[in-house]
């Protein structure tokens, strides 16, 4: 038997805390007594939808980038994204006096093009259904001399977004479940990782859209597996197959994963809409939609939620409710 | 020369925030660096769309109920409104025990009228372009011997709603200007009583659709003048003539009524959703559509923003943003 040291720690994520703080807002946690009520639970939402960037991504990227050498950081930043980590590096390079270049599918939301470029990013585009973008950035990265900073499969990049469930864990004490929306896995395993770190007993339910499914089937096979490119609403979790670093993290902390359907979020969307009157976008309302819907079975008296981000146009939001993409 | 004594003192509105303490949600202030850069100023949120019922009214209508005697609690309450004083009055009888008939426009939004039945109350409608709904509900009153909680007209209402401005001014400290939106005028009263009560040089700024600019006309004539009953997006300001006992307040306390157009307040909706991920109708964008498009003049460095309410369904989100109403 051989013991393998975790790429993150609950020491990692405390760390990127105290980097984060000041410059990474410490998000509210909301409450609904009719969430409460549909749900049968008190349920804690942790809105990174009120992050700056509009997304968890930044509490990532600001940790990673903030580590670089002085050397790194005068000759830039690399990242490839589908839409708010790319937002995030910018960022973050901003903030560190720093410039960035962003690979970004040719099909991502105008919003979060335009927002990426007002932070003074340079974009380079790439077709999402034919083109290797991991592969793009690190030969841009090589040629340029860039430090590439990944969306997920990162030792800082996870232990600066697992700083969401650590704050909330802070804010809330015990809770029975924390559930996170599952793409690559960076979320969740530095959730996992803060969570679990502070709460052993605690049940970690990763959630996923149905056409998205790479994390549960992958733990279920007990290998990472691949899935075509899934067409999902959920543009943050339209990913093939789990990080490596990520799903050696996952594979040891989540208890379940739980899928939803794409109508599923879209009523998610519309609820905490009207009656929390806050915006989410796709990817961060499927735990939402896997409460409202019955999708976790023997539910906790108290459960925590990452409300991963709020980047959806107004135009989309519309076509959203009407049954559109 | 003579000296009346004011409907509504600072003492009044103190009073009502030690009665709505625990009832009332302590609403959230929030902050946007976008939002900042954009006014050129410290610009503060009092985001009443998070009050319960998803409005300020809730504070009004609950401070005026909890003053009724057992007696006329036994009996039950009755109001008129087109829409959120509907629900705040409904759910202030359901937590007071008793019951609520309420009078409401037959074209008020299906969601508004669903929240209200929603709370137990019985709903009374009549034709908002040609019913007197205050003679209307003032007859069912009598019939029925309710108690009367009207939507402005009233000092218990309108100390109830100042205690947003209280709330507000306890958590910034003193600010240059405080923005409301005005329809009949008790947020602007209420508000104004206790701004000026704490900082008697804070500037006053009401806000009002162009349709609907009776108080500015009231203001500029020195009494309360009518209008034709105006066509406005913003529903809650849809009123013909300013509250008698509001104005009385108001024609002292307000320094200026800026208008705004449709268009803007639309634009306003739009600024607050995709960057602020918060969901505001549009009578509560008002202020922010004054800022947003310029019409204030001479800003000061600190503002605060009455963010009145943000009960508009999914739909009329979609359709407004669509440039209809």
């Amino acid at each position: 038997m051989t013991t393998t040291t975790p790429p993150v720690t609950l020491d990692d994520v405390q760390e990127a805390a105290t980097r984060l703080k000041g410059v990474a807002h410490r998000t509210p946690v909301l409450r609904s007594r009719t969430l409460d009520a549909l749900v049968g639970a008190e349920v804690f939402l942790k809105c990174e939808n009120f992050q700056r960037v509009g997304a968890f991504k930044f509490r990532g990227a600001y940790n990673a980038a903030s580590r670089l050498t002085p050397e790194q950081l005068a000759r830039g930043i690399a990242a490839y994204s589908s839409g708010n980590h790319a937002q995030a590096v910018a960022l973050a390079a901003r903030e560190l006096g720093t410039t960035a270049v962003i690979v970004m599918p040719e099909d991502a939301p105008p919003s979060k093009r335009a927002a990426t470029e007002g932070y003074g990013a340079e974009i380079v585009t790439y077709d999402r259904y034919t083109g290797d973008r991991v592969a793009i950035a690190e030969a841009l990265a090589t040629e340029r001399g860039l430090a590439l900073i990944p969306p997920y499969e990162h030792p800082h990049v996870m232990a600066g977004q697992g700083t969401a469930a650590l704050e909330l864990l802070e804010e809330t004490g015990e809770l029975g479940a924390l559930l996170t929306p599952v793409g690559g896995g960076g979320l969740m395993a530095g959730s996992a990782t803060a969570a679990k770190g502070l709460h052993p007993d605690i049940r970690m339910v990763g959630v996923e859209p149905e056409a998205g499914d790479d994390t549960k089937r992958s733990l279920e096979a007990g290998r990472r597996v691949s899935i075509p490119v899934p067409k999902t609403i959920a543009d943050g979790q339209a990913l093939h197959t789990p990080g490596e670093l990520t799903f050696s993290v996952n594979r040891r902390l989540v208890d379940e994963i739980v899928l939803v359907s794409d109508d599923e979020i879209r009523e998610a969307m519309r609820f905490v809409f009207e009656r929390l009157k806050i915006v989410v976008e796709p990817s961060g309302a499927t735990p939402l939609a896997a409460l409202l819907s019955g999708r976790v079975s023997a539910l906790p008296d108290r459960i925590g939620v990452i409300v991963s981000g709020g980047n959806v146009d107004a135009e989309r939001f519309a076509r959203l409710c009407a049954g559109g993409v």
